[in-house]
């Protein structure tokens, strides 16, 4: 049994030596471990973190192991998340019409390449019901106006936990989710914004993008926050653009670097490979 | 003697034969010919814009051929502007404290990589007078206070005159232009912005970034105008970070990006591969 | 009705004049021109190369166009290939187990984004049926064993033609074809290599990387020819991995940049801006 | 003082914890810490590496260190290297006509963002002596022919002695080091070779890149070893290039990605980032 525990707590010395004597105690093998101090500023204390990725003997459970590692923990004042690699995340895709990242993630979900555990796509839109029955994924095709929107949120929660799903990915999902919903999920909501944030925030990035004229367009997957764009940004990527490309063909290109990025960051979440810090992430590689 | 035609008209049937055929007739073999058409919208009627690379026969000056070309450049209502390629433009290249822009394009311009015809470097330090006279090109020292800056903008001004100099390549010259300043050398002033414009506008993009988290920084190589940031963009160009870049890393990091991508962009335009089109920029390949 | 002109013959003056005036007679007007010279070198004279897309009146037919065209053709040596955009080329893909390519090559067909007419897949598996036939291309299952690789064979170019097909799009399609089957559909058969040739020819080059410890690996869209990796190339990239992946994790990179690579390559040559020289390509920007 | 330890050795369980309560144990600090586990293959077992940054009181020699860490090594048959950051190596660059790569280390040495102690540059022409003195940096010229080489390589060695190098910098210094002289500097010479290897292996790789037609060319940052082309790499890039590009074109493309590989790869030396093994190495991120 693989396990991951995603550790911080305020820095100081012997912070390794205890983590890592607390696991040996436990018979486990660290297969690899990765920290990141990020130094004091001003009044800021520097704060340690650590992603330890390690093989637990059979015996010993994921609750026998924390109540034994709680005496490291309470001493360093640490925030002590651990997760089981073998089991993978309970998953929902979000999608309205645009198929390109919803059928890229079915894609990597079906051919084992993804650790998903994938239990439901949900749209506004009906369009992809035949491709995701076809996959063997439960559609839920809840439409959406203006009107019936907090409705139509309820009724996405309320699909969300009978899947019981702890991430949700929106891929090209166009509707805006109220800061209600966002906060049932939060640091679970996976989200592509099609431009290099925080250039061109807002909407219609590739016509910003073509009015100014840039030579380079990019795609970011970010948290989900109340404040849609400004979410903690997980993966970034740029591809050259020139003047020939209209805005029909810069959204054309930029779908390829959406559809990569939106894989990277949902990969990288899924391998607990992400850590929030303020309005940042660590992103352990 | 390798001449370059750069040409934009109201755009309509036609156009390339004519002009290919107003070269044939002076005995003109073209190398390399590239358009482009930005189609209408709303109002604004499509424009052709052509870059025509092609050997003239000695015989043939390049008054005689403009003056042959006039009734073609007439009835199209065409922008002519015919430029020779065994000329390379007089440069001025301004710089400050940070070396590294300078020095690599003073490798570029000794080793003939660029064809830029140096005449002079200006700048507000003492600092690099050595390499540049040891490198054989004058250093005009004009250091530079809040009270003398009108002055000293005047006495760079003067210098460039003095030096014939038709292209000025700010590499992190980091004074920002008076409008007058730019308005003396338009389209004709180069710089280098140390982020991917429009993100980081302003001062410290790197410390900006660095507060952002994002995982990209980048550099942007564009026409210097009254608005400093906004001028046409002739080249971009990012590279991956992570959350260990700290803000001198992050800056570290910056400087090779700006180095390439200034060179890059000063390239295009003495190899006469850039027009400028309102705010935006067409770079022939 | 837009069309294209693919166009070579040897170098010489007034070529560029002489195509341009011709399609102007005829009341086509150019949108985008592009030419390339190979110089001269050695014995071998220099060659020119032109791809021409135009607007041409309703009233004049190809068959017209191009009878209309032959005087010029004539007088230049002039290889002539003329396409007509608004027919997007009959096209097979072919696939075995791994389904990457695959799919992404039916993603983007279905949603308009490659301009490919795809008429039928034929897999040497009968694993992607029901995806296939789901998005509504014919699937034909041909299995093939060492024995009846030549009837199967046989079998695969009877599908191909059949269909009507003009390209053929190996999508990671894992037999090595025969010389008689490449011969059947010259510089009309795409293969994705899954390395940066010509480095790690062969087989299994994921391993092959990993044994050389490289610090990158790539992907290589080329036309098939009788020997297999050395066919004309249209498209490479490649993506920085670090000593932490292992064989499996190469290649699952590498699956992104196959993806990636083969998409880029079947775009360019449905859009008819691949011409082939010799063992190299002309890709037109 | 902040330390590097590069630690290897046969892996299991329990090592992470030895280390680093090793380090604790002495009042170091742990800033960060980066481990690899190679896993075992056929008879091969898994090897482990370490790479740990720590802060260790004034108080504390690294004799003291090692002697106090030597029991933790003896029973881990590890294998141990203790470096000083504060201690840049000595360090000197050899080159041949070409400067981009000399000039580019000049730059970085000068500004201070390579942790480099430059000794002396040793080159067989004569040509950068007025830029080296200028920066301040000896400059050696030992001039070579097919008959006086291995006379020359003894020069050579003695005036990298003489100074006290401990890494040897080829800035494309176009000579064939002997057997001899690579095995005075095991895994201590680096080396830029002009593409992507293992593909274009030998003289003239541009020629080569261009003969085949690629759309890719690529530079290899590695260490030399007697087969001169066969050396574990560090730093690997590509850059697109088209058909257009001749031989000269994509030579000049090419020392872009030279210098800037080049430069990465003795930066990766130069902060203690890099273990070799076998005929690969890793690189600490």
């Amino acid at each position: 049994m693989t396990s991951v525990l995603l550790l911080s707590c305020p820095d100081g010395p012997g912070i390794v030596a205890a983590t890592s004597q607390a696991i040996a105690d436990q018979g486990g093998n660290i297969v690899h471990a990765e920290q990141y101090v990020e130094r004091a500023t001003g009044d800021t204390p520097a704060v340690f973190f650590q992603r330890i990725e390690f093989d637990l003997a059979q015996t010993t459970s994921h609750p026998q192991f924390l109540s034994a590692f709680a005496s490291v923990a309470t001493a360093l004042d640490m925030t002590v998340d651990l997760r089981d690699r073998s089991i993978p995340i309970p998953t929902a895709i979000m999608a309205s019409k645009q198929p390109h990242c919803l059928y890229d993630l079915l894609t990597r979900w079906r051919s084992g390449e993804l650790p998903m555990d994938l239990r439901v796509v949900v749209s506004n839109h009906p369009d992809h019901r035949g491709i995701c029955e076809h996959m063997g994924v439960p559609y839920v095709h809840l439409p959406v106006t203006k009107e019936t929107k907090p409705e139509q949120e309820r009724q996405v929660l309320e699909a969300l936990a009978e899947h019981g799903v702890e991430l949700v990915v929106m891929a090209r999902y166009m509707q805006i989710l109220s800061d209600h919903f966002v906060s049932q999920h939060p640091m679970r909501i996976i989200n592509i914004h099609h431009s290099f944030l925080p250039a061109f925030i807002g909407a219609n990035p590739y016509r910003q993008a073509h009015e100014r004229g840039v030579k380079l367009i990019g795609a970011t997957g970010h948290y989900a926050t109340a404040d849609l764009d400004e979410g903690p940004i997980i993966a970034q990527e740029t591809a050259h653009v020139t003047h020939r490309e209209n805005v029909a063909e810069l959204t054309s290109r930029g779908r390829d670097i959406e559809t990569v990025v939106l894989a990277r960051a949902v990969r990288a979440h899924l391998e607990h490979k992400v850590a929030v810090h303020g309005h940042k992430t660590i992103v352990y590689s």
